[in-house]
């Protein structure tokens, strides 16, 4: 089944590129809202479950025993751009472990923030596995690892403590087995399940409303998207759209990138777990395709539909500035 | 018309990403070696076109006039890095036609380069618009302008006798009307033409095997050709497809990318020309495209086989040097 269009490019009046992809939006009980596409294809979620894989730090009490901050339990979530407020907090989770960065198994890159990898470079810096877009996750594991009593090393395996704990919270949430004939390894070295996307917007239901879950992993999932919407810009960074979105959005919407065209998304209030995945990758179509799924089904005031419409349509413009095109969702998705 | 999916991208055993795509081989009497895909679309060649840009720069006899370098001439075809050769190369252009960097209507942006961006604010500096990816065609644009004796000023906008020279050189090679109906303004500002890729294909095809066309014209694609064979680092930079390929493969095959997933390419000694466009504009993609024609279409030496068969197959590692997936062309373009 081909997946239709829902995203256009623009150059003057023409259509320069186009992507296509399929979304499912499933509620707490596990009914389908909409699809779009072929929706029982495996899609490797990516970050986009990084709230889900934080579930076991906090449920299990571990989060409170080391005095994790909000901030702290919303960098565990993050794909974030290695400014340095980002940098300090995974240090401090890692400190409060007892644990420093040599103990991260995410690897090394510049930040993802262009803009805080220059000023890094003109401060005589360079990366540590701290800058890493996963260092809140990644310390959020070894704070996992210590609080269960394991030697930290070596948790980014599938069979130590930590992943094993993780998958289970995310085969509990979304009721897709994660299994090796559907496992890769994500970027961060951890591994990663393709599940199709209607699991996986399921689990965001959930996730949201706190339905058909245990009440410790309730209290857990509330926590962790209360302290996202207080601090937005742990989980993403300087004019990032996860950032933009959930600071006017606050509780209303959960969201969260994944790599290549991926995204998950909870509207508590209407009990929607939502999931997406565009077929190329792009990430510039994905945030246009969150930003419309937010303007259908959520009521929104003037300030935050200014916000996410500007989100759902961005104008291109050159380097001097002159407007040459616009990204612009297709019918399909607005309806 | 679906365009066929030409690109897949695997992580683990499964695919998560794929890419649609269009593609033209026609040779120099015009006549159709291969098309893929709705070829009759018109696409905007962007970047892909410079070094027919350049043709009036070099067989108006004003690159001689100004004594450019064949470093200068290949910069005069770029989307380089902004590395410091680079730089020093567009200012250099610039200086011989009495001209400096506030002539360039490019636009500012830091080096595309990110490791030539780090290294410029290791150093305290700033990026000017000799750092623009387009700095040397816009040079070339601007000693154009002054050794036919015009005033550079607006040489960016439609009507200017650079542009106007530019047109021309386009419309006579791909025998397709740039028209205002299938104008847009490119990311340097200047107007691009989306034209069908068999007209493309067929002017690349000219280009290289210097059929068809006038004998100035003639020779002046030759020492294009030339020079940008020299000196493949001109064109893109460190580790770019460009220079890697052209370092491995000379004159043999002139290859050149646009944004959006364009490519455009000659290759002499068959007397073919080739131009491809991927749906989404994934410049991932649209690498592994090129390279796969390169090995479909050319006889190649261990050494050239290679460099092309990595370029068309690349293995995608994560942070710890992990391999994760690959990127892969699928049976259309390989048959």
């Amino acid at each position: 089944m081909d997946n239709p269009i829902l995203v256009e490019v623009t150059r003057g009046q023409l259509v320069e590129s186009w992507h296509r992809g399929s979304v499912a939006v499933v509620d707490a009980e596990g009914s389908t809202v909409l699809t779009l596409g072929d929706v029982e294809r495996p899609v490797f979620p990516r970050s986009a479950v990084k709230a889900l894989q934080a579930l076991p730090l906090v449920e299990s009490g571990i989060a409170d025993k080391y005095g994790l901050t909000d901030e702290e339990i919303a960098l565990a979530c993050a794909s974030h751009s290695g400014e340095p407020a980002h940098v300090a907090a995974a240090a401090s989770m890692l400190a409060k472990a007892g644990q420093g960065e040599p103990c991260l198994e995410c690897g090394v890159h510049w930040p993802l923030g262009e803009a805080a990898a220059r000023a890094l470079a003109a401060q005589g810096g360079q990366p540590t596995q701290l800058h890493n877009n996963c260092s809140g996750k990644h310390a959020g594991f070894i704070c996992l690892a210590c609080g269960m009593g394991d030697d930290p090393k070596g948790y980014v395996k599938a069979q130590h403590p930590v992943q094993q704990a993780v998958r289970s919270a995310l085969e509990d949430l979304t009721g897709a087995s994660h299994t090796e004939d559907v496992s890769g390894i994500d970027g961060c070295s951890i591994p990663t399940y393709a599940i199709p996307l209607p699991a996986l917007a399921f689990g965001f239901a959930k996730f949201g409303a706190g339905v058909g879950i245990a009440p410790g992993c309730k209290s857990a999932a509330e926590r962790i998207r209360k302290a996202v919407a207080r601090h937005p810009f742990m989980v993403a960074g300087t004019g990032r759209f996860d950032t933009r979105l959930m600071e006017v959005m606050g509780e209303r919407a959960f969201v969260k990138a994944g790599a290549e065209g991926v995204y998950c998304a909870a509207f508590p209030e209407l009990g929607y777990g939502i999931s997406l995945k565009v077929d190329d990758g792009a990430g510039r179509a994905a945030e246009a395709m969150m930003a419309s799924l937010v303007l259908r089904f959520l009521k929104l005031d003037d300030t935050e539909r200014a916000t996410v419409e500007a989100l759902a349509q961005p104008v291109l413009k050159n380097w001097n500035g002159i407007e040459v095109g616009r990204i612009r969702v297709t019918r399909d998705l607005i309806a």
